[in-house]
This record gives structure tokens, C-alpha cells and sequence, in this order.
């Protein structure tokens, strides 16, 4: 007797090569997403972050600690990164793509940090006016996976491998 | 002996008249949004949403049963709304608001369900394409409070009664 349950319809596919280009298209050409974290209570928040592309191709932040979404990172590293690039009409008829990710804090003194600020000021040139601000600090999202939609109908799930630029 | 603790620094300031102004501007004519969610795991999701305002001025959205956010509503109702209308120049620059909520999904058969769907429409006149896919439905978002940002260095703290429109 088959006592495997019936799966349920699940409209997610697994990314196709079409799929993955438009998630790194997604990633290097995007520059600013919406940022979800935890508050305090365990509730969730979501805001507006400029974003750069580590060498790994793991997506990165440079943010104030007095912003409520760094304190959120610093207490619990659990986000999301929402990026998509809206053009002219529906925005829901344009990709965009949700980076399930984790909060890694570069420290001040790593070696990282000249590379994160090279990498940041390529894409974001004006953020040199707060570069060395001391309350600024880098912290990496480390992709537990993604999820695509290619707009209507045409949703993909990405791993963490895939998330990352080849 | 005065044993207060020292208040630590709070760069967020209660709503005053020209924030609440600039609040109800992004509510009313913003269409889209960014959702913060939780999934099955407790972990944050984002995602693009389109919203409208109730009689009451509380948000509500109009979604598929088959997206991962409605799902995560109706398991989780903890969940957070960023509008903001970006313009021309850095989208940083420009106000936005985080309202956190919690989801109330509606019944099909409340009364509700007409009101909702003119004001949907009104507001997002192609979602006649879809209003009346039995696989949707509205969800309220009730406000809890909000966070202002008009930019760098401007921050405002919202009320729930606060965020809803006089």
C-alpha cells in the first residue's frame, strides 16, 4: 500500500539557467532593496538599504549602528533582502527576488574592511560624505537561499550556492 | 540619590503636524509596498505587495492563497509595510514609513468584502483581471505603530492611532 501522502501543489520551481541570470542581473545592477529584520519583540520590520556585492558575490550593507535595522542585526542576525529594479508600469509585472540571508557584522579592524569599502563606494560613490563615520559599520548577508519571481506565474527557488554569483 | 539611568541617546522623535502630513501622503498615494513576513521557520521574508486604505485608513491587501506571504499570514499575522514612493535621485533621500501590523484576513462572506474590493479597485483598477479568482482574498493590516524616515536624520515615531487617517 502507497502511504505517501499526496504532495501539495507547490507553484515554486526549482531555478532553471534563465531564472538564475535574472537573479545575478538582480543582485549587481540593483542598488538600493528592502531590508526585513526582528525587533526586539521578535516582530518584523522592514526598511529601505543600499546594498553592495561582496567578492563572493553575498550581498553586504554599510549602516549606521543608531538605525533600528542595525540594532535588529546586531541582536538577532535573521533578514531578508528584497531587490528588483521597478520600471515603467505594474510593479508586480517586473523580477524581483527575496535573499533569505544572515546578519554577519565585519569588524572595524578586519582586513575585510578596506576591501567592503572599496567594493561599497564602486556602487555607491556618494556614501564617501559618511564613509569613516565611526557609528557606520559593515555587515555581511550571508544567503540561506532565495526566492524568484519572475512576475506573474513565474516564481523560483534558489539555493544558497545559486544565490551567489559564478 | 537620583538612581535614573541616563536616557541612552534616542535619534527618533515622536510625530509632530508636517510628519503625520507626510505619513498620510505615502499612505494614500503609494500603490505598492514592500511586506515583511514570517515564514513557517520564524525567519523574515519580503516581499512586493500591492495595498489600499479601509474606511478607517488601515492598509489591506489583496492576495493570491498560493503566495508564501499569504501563507505566512495566515500562520503568523506578525507582519510589517514599507511605503515609500522614490523618486528621482537616491531613493534614501526620500520619506518612507515602516508600519508594523498584524494581519486580519477577511471572510468571504463578510460584508466587508464589497467595500474592500471598490476601494481595491479603485486604487488598482487592473486587479479586475484577478478580483474574483477564488483563490484570493483581502487581508486587513491593523495598524500597531509606525516609523517615519523624511530622510537622513529625520526620524518620527508613530502611534496606531497615529497612522490611520483623520
Amino acid at each position: 500500500m502507497n502511504t505517501t501522502p499526496a504532495k501539495p501543489f507547490d507553484p515554486v520551481r526549482d531555478a532553471n539557467e534563465k531564472a538564475l541570470r535574472t537573479a545575478h542581473h538582480l543582485l549587481k545592477d540593483t542598488r538600493f532593496a528592502s531590508l526585513a529584520t526582528l525587533d526586539a519583540e521578535g516582530h518584523p520590520f522592514a526598511s529601505l538599504v543600499s546594498f553592495a556585492l561582496d567578492r563572493a558575490g553575498a550581498p553586504f550593507l554599510f549602516v549606521s549602528r543608531l538605525s533600528a535595522h542595525t540594532q535588529h542585526l546586531l541582536a538577532n542576525p535573521r533578514a531578508a533582502l528584497l531587490v528588483g529594479e521597478p520600471g515603467k508600469g505594474d510593479p508586480l509585472a517586473h523580477a524581483r527576488m527575496t535573499v533569505q540571508c544572515l546578519a554577519e557584522p565585519i569588524a572595524k579592524d578586519s582586513d575585510d574592511v578596506i576591501l567592503l569599502k572599496t567594493l561599497y563606494l564602486a556602487r555607491h560613490p556618494k556614501a564617501q560624505l559618511y564613509a569613516d563615520f565611526p557609528d557606520f559599520i559593515y555587515i555581511r548577508l550571508k544567503p540561506l537561499g532565495a526566492s524568484l519571481n519572475g512576475g506573474f506565474g513565474k516564481a523560483f527557488r534558489l539555493t544558497a550556492d545559486e544565490v551567489r554569483l559564478k
